[in-house]
């Protein structure tokens, strides 16, 4: 597997990623929230339980990339995590539709595409695994204006990911897959927020790119 | 305009006609709820205040067409509305996507067709105005599996107004009107339920199809 | 109509405005509140989608003419407006009826110009559509000492706006109109905070005096 | 003073006199409420401590003289008070204003007067002291619609008390004569329910008109 | 009555005078509490009406003489009231029985009397009716430790009046007069906090010590 | 001790046994509640671990001993408990002072003496150890009217016990006891309820009647 | 995969299966709950999406096998499932340990035995894979009493998986296993209720029988 | 008794001592908690009342001994208690199983002590009594990882007790001993957290080191 023994793994992001995390994001009382950072934690302590691989979740609500770059000095940085995986840029698209005219509220790609660039820099010095995530809509039509905005965001975490060597994941396509046995009614009700088979399946997406084996005997 | 006088209007739906509403679904602490019903109250009230018009809100969440039949006799019969607005089916198709192994939740184009018989039946005696109301989905596209499927109900309903001469409202075509100018997300978190926009716009809808004045001088 | 395409509307006020409004008085969750602002909005997406009117709820209950100074600096010049509707003086003139020896909370009609000419002196720069909207009390009886002393306010509302050339809506007679067909127990409990009617209402008066096309087709 | 020791004293209205009691209307946890009864209460103990007159709060908030009728035989009959006020009329006219279309919810002047009627002849075996209090309207403008309503279902009590030899309470009177000094605004927000200077108000009027000592000593 | 035409009346103490008062001790939504301060609000506007005298409540549970002399400057001479009522040293005993080896939190008799100095001294400038209340201990028995430890404390208060010319009310004489009657379980569950029968028995014993006239015409 | 082995000890009482207990009074989740029967629970499980004495608690507040009897034959028969403690009384007497004219809520002594009488006479098949204790007042004044009645339902009780032979606990001796050393408020807010100090003073009194020995090796 | 495309697979058990289950125990809203089943539904759903298996949990917490077979006619009976999941016996053994005293809360292994044979007995006609999973203590230390008492009724469920041909689950040993790299307290509070690691955890074991396939393509 | 008259008696510790303590930790409202000291107390005021002995509750939940050092200055040295009971270490242990990779949570066996010491050292000039209780895992399999883990931290009690002449109660062998009668879950959930019948048995312990007479006559 990709993720070395003994190492930090920090999920950074957005509501899909805090899924009501406590403050710290990780410990006692289900602090890491009931997203797919519950479930990527709970894969690795089963199967890997001699790996020690610390997950820390600091998702946040409603979070654009604008915020992360905010909030980078106190929620990632000291932490010095080896493993970080990166998962923004829904709010950033989705307040361009459903608040158009606060405008305020939204980031442009060019915005986008600086705020990664200004995290992954900053984040240089300790991270060894990069994980660049695509944000999403669950929504198979391509002509679909957000998900078609959404995508041009998408293209620049493909971008980055290549330009810095990082892992890869898409999670849009890998929604596209799933809707070809479901309406997204059946995973979602805003076309966002996954239910909880939804974020199993983002861990799975996520932990299949990182060469994860389910079957590894403990 | 299409209501008479001293009339009643009774409002006959699922939560989108819900949205809230007390038991007796009208009169004092706003027992109608915040939805289209509240809308057309309000404009019927202060447009027309000497046509003494008593609306009526019989929503209840997650009715299908089934429910409508069953209590008919109870929240319909008792008031003998002279004016009566269905508007029904998008559980009936929902379910068929959002819990499609619990095949008993949803209803068929048959059923669906029969039990909308049954009511526009039972209600013969009393009803002079009726209104049939297109259940709908906030989407553009066509091929979007769920609004497909629901076009075929709204068919239905079309061909049931036709066929009884009731006043036929295209919910349907009205959303996809305004979605020439708004994403979805503007007017709905899960492309059925609207915000107070879209009830206002429901309301607005429905009175343009019964003449209503707006600059009616009281 | 005469707001014009791409500006801000932003309207100050008290509670009448407030209602439950969240923080920014705008955006997600129906954080314009329940009172005529969220009609005003609703008709204006709905009608003029095209104009891309970005309406802002800053009503706090219990405000005076007073509070409105106070927090003009906040509240309304960091949005320059380019239309602002300002309706107070209800609590400048109520304090002196139902707590009438706490005599710090009310505002004397000479304060209360005062108050408006700083206002309106405060906003040239930024403005170019200004809205007057009287105080008002749902009561016709003219002789009511609280119905009387708010016509004293209502006057001065009156003068300002022409002195300044500002739209004029006199919803004190809006209200005096209404209740020819209905007793204020209809539209109100304490003959100032309408309901859901009265709310509506409230919009259509004011956005008829805006010659709002409610039939404009989209 | 006219409530003779060792009887009980049984109220029985709407609102106005059920102010939050609990189920018994008396006794341990203010379980009278916290209107004029519970001021009636406490003047009785703390003035005549050695009558040991037993007061008995059987209001419930909405109730009509119809609703009155109804319950007569679960809420009055059983206790066999010696001494019984009642204060009822303000729905069966308030709902001829607040929800003008639901008919249903109020009553006539002819259907009030028999309600009346049949307590009073129900009540005749025990009730050795009738007290009839006028329903009211805390408004000075006789000309105000639901004050002129009201006056006509003062009148019946006042024919009624005079037929059958009852103390006559003139509550409408005793508003009037404060709203020389007041707005309503300073007692009342909806012009029916007192706050608490007026609930002690109503208790003085009452205990007036029973001779009651203030001054007595103890 | 002693109390003047447009004065202000200021009762400072403990829970016995707060009972739920909110923040400004008067005003609008019952802000002056559900004690004895209400019903001297409600005694004083109903019976004195051309009176104008405004009641303000600062009574904080839990208080000893020492928090008055904490708080005088805040709550006290900003109002600057021509009537100032202070009612304290329930908690400067209680304390010495209740939590008798947390000796840091009751006065003694000694800081009692200073601390009653101290505030009488500061509020010479603007009080011209002071009014000196005893505490009390609802109990008949004077050789009960804490009601004989109470009677120290009243006899300084009773010095203190005499010394300053203040109205004495002996509010332990009242309670033990009312309790030839009733056991104390019937006024009270700890022998201090009165219910709302005691709570209009300590308002008329106030007030009959300011020549109130209950049967005034107004 | 004179509990045995492997039997069942059922406390029967009101409130001051009730204590927050859950429905079934024994069992997980601090069922027992938080009063003298927790405690008794605690020390016979502690010091007696090999003894298995299960502990039930049977009070309800507000009990009289007309209420034990009418839940007997559901709350204790079934049970068939070895040893029954019965405490009740003090509600038979509180009831004639702190609702003197609610005659019906109280029991005289009569009817006291009558109930334990038929309660001991329904239990006499299963009961081995029969523990009567005496209702109590935290007072030590022997003329306080309260006291003074609740010592002659204490001598019924002696009375009973001495005749059926079974264990008297003279609960009010004990609190007189105890008031040698502090004021009845650092035990009890109104005399009747313990605070967790007077729970364990309770409890270690029963237990001192039955030869508890705290210092028993484990 | 052992389980067939069509097929319903009803999880029967208690506190373990519940986990905050809706009443019907699937579809919208997570009314899966939060435990091991909502785990298995997203592995199925995901995984096998085109093998339409619904996923329904009927368990209850505090259940002991005596209640499954009392809820067996309304809880299994009318799904008639083709896979039924038996997990239960955990209550038939804590209670022996946590409320020793209170017997008729356990059950001893005969009748646990006995139980579990009517279910097995009552199911044959409509399930064709039946799967047994043992109770269990998180404990490594098999001379722990409640482990030890556990490995008892383990051993029945061992027999009758046996004899009825059943799918076994020894999931007692998969927890073992988990605690040779933690201690209990990493994933449970009380050795029996898992956090959702150890539900995760517990979803693998199960499918791990079922010939699952985690890396299969959809 | 060990205890001397006149004196302060502090628990300073975590979860175990907190019990729901409110600010203060003793006082009104059971203020202290209802864990040990809660016992303490009301042993000590129930058989000692003449001795005067002030309980103190400082135990905040979670803590480990490094938190007891950070609010030494606040917590302890202002009262100067003569004396000192500490029971730590819980957590300090317990991090290490729980959250393994939060390794800042725990403290290792060389900072335990120190702090202690530091403590200790800190408190000598006012703390006449010291008491050291041990930490504990109510768990009798010396085996077990987190009671091996504790035992290391019990003997460094154990050490410093004897370094110090300190009073040492081995609450681990007290447990031990119950532990012979019943399984742990009959008293705890958890392994740590000792139900009602736990804190009894605990503040017992305490107390039998103490010399406590829990038959001396008052």
């Amino acid at each position: 597997m990709l993720l070395e023994k003994n190492t930090k793994f920090l999920l950074f992001g957005d509501s899909v990623t805090d899924m009501n995390r406590k403050e710290q994001g990780e410990g006692l009382f289900e602090a890491i929230g009931v997203g797919y950072p519950a479930d990527i934690q709970s894969f690795l302590a089963t199967s890997y339980p001699d790996y020690n691989i610390r997950v820390i979740n600091k998702g946040i609500s409603g979070n654009t990339s604008r915020d992360l770059v905010k909030r980078f000095d106190t929620d990632v940085a000291p932490y010095k995590p080896e493993n970080l995986l990166i998962l923004i840029g829904i709010n950033d698209v989705w307040r361009q539709f459903d608040t158009p005219l606060m405008t305020e509220e939204a980031c442009t790609p060019e915005e986008y595409e600086a705020n990664l660039e200004w995290i992954i820099d900053r984040s240089r010095d300790f991270v060894k695994q990069l994980i660049l995530v695509t944000p999403y809509y669950i929504e198979e039509n391509t002509s679909d204006r957000m998900r078609a905005r959404m995508d041009e965001y998408s293209a620049i975490v493909r971008k980055l990911a290549e330009k810095h060597g990082a892992i890869f994941v898409d999670m849009q396509a890998a929604w596209v897959k799933l809707l070809k046995y479901y309406h997204s009614s059946y995973i979602t009700w805003d076309r966002i927020h996954p239910n909880s088979q939804g974020a199993l399946y983002m861990a799975k997406t996520i932990l299949n790119r990182l060469d994860f084996d389910y079957n590894r005997e403990i």
